[in-house]
């Protein structure tokens, strides 16, 4: 059985990718959460994960962190990981691929925290631009292939790779194009996206890193999470 | 034959790792360069590639954009790209997505230029833990698998993928263990990477956008490109 590793469901945009691939295609797993601020830190997370982050799957003793690898070792070993239309395939590895290493502008301005709605403090040009991006890509990939899905029918890893985007949608309020703004809409549908949602709702610690980065760029006003204690 | 679009050999890391995967493999393409700070810009970039970036590999019409989706495009269509040991090929895959979405403070103070050699205003912590992270993983790999590869006897994509670290170190003079500053000093060696290397030399084009960066980072002492002209 597989052990997945991941942080803070309200926080970790990157354990949610592998996670999400998992649960949607039913491949049975144990996860375990390292929570953000809290020890082990990163000496500790070592032992955990060879980077020192999580994700990190454990398969018997081998180790495989980040996400992109995650899910090339979970494609060599069950079907339909990624599509198996190769036309498919070879668009979702780059559009997956440059999520993975890109749209930085969205990635810290718009840090995932799925339990608030905030409002931007501003929206620089850069910011528009990966969003014109995003959406551009988006509709590529359904006009291509037809949807639901980014390459087809089926939920493929490289609709897990934008389930953290589809929560910054819903937290920033960002404005898409309908064809984009229905599919974000879908990923937030899904049953997996729907149970780590509740799961997110449900954490009481607030990480001072987590939260700071937030309250930098956006005013929150409202907050569905629980309270502690 | 395929179509690479990369950018100036003096400066584009990203370019460079799917152009040693093919030149190291003796895969054969046509180079196409597209310089940075000139027209084409964004939109036309576009045309080019799907996300505006390069490196780009055109397959008869067919386009993949991102080094990581262009190296797993060419797995499936040539031998030799991953390791074939399944245990070197997971740990490759891993270290390769690292690199692709990790060391930001590595990335972004030091900056590829490989014609120069320049002197760093400051190593905040930040990239003294880049570096270590580094030196680990390059030891694991090489004790792993027993070099004087990242991933075994063989060149393979994961030593692609750390090509521009290797310049890097170069250009900025980093101090790593010994068992990493040998790996790096085979990389520099390599056919591939010294035919690269003297293609940047003979560059006389300096666009500001890349030389501010290594600017406001570091004092160039030394120059040993081209002079314009
Ligand atoms: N590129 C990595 C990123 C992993 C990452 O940054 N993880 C964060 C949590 S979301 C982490 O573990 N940070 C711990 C730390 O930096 O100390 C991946 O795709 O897995
Ligand atoms: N993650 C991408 C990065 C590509 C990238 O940032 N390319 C730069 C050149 S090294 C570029 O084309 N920049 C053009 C621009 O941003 O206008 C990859 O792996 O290919």
């Amino acid at each position: 059985m597989y052990d997945l590793y991941i942080a803070n469901k309200n926080y970790s945009s990157w354990s949610l990718r592998p996670w999400l691939v998992l649960r949607e295609l039913g491949i049975p797993f144990n996860e375990h959460m390292v929570p953000f601020d809290e020890e082990p830190r990163w000496v500790e997370l070592r032992k955990i994960s060879p980077s020192g982050k999580v994700p990190c799957l454990d398969d018997n003793g081998t180790k495989i962190w980040e996400s992109s690898a995650i899910v090339e070792y979970l494609a060599e070993r069950h079907p339909n990981v990624w599509p198996s239309d190769p036309a498919a395939r070879d668009w979702a590895r780059c559009a997956a691929a440059e999520m993975h290493a890109g749209f930085g502008n969205l990635r810290s301005r718009c840090t995932m925290n799925c339990g608030v709605r905030a409002r931007l403090h501003e929206v620089p040009p850069e910011l528009t631009k990966d969003i014109t991006r995003l959406a551009g890509l988006w509709n590529d990939g359904l006009s291509r292939f037809g949807g639901p899905f980014l390459a087809g029918k089926a939920f493929t890893a490289v609709d897990a790779f934008f389930g953290p985007v589809a929560y910054r949608i819903q937290t920033y309020g960002l404005t898409l194009d309908d064809t984009a703004a229905a599919y974000a809409a879908r990923l937030l549908a899904l049953p997996s996206m729907q149970s780590w949602y509740a799961d997110a709702l449900r954490e009481t610690a607030r990480p001072p890193s987590q939260e700071s980065a937030l309250e930098k760029m956006a005013t929150v006003f409202e907050d569905l999470r629980a309270k502690a204690g």
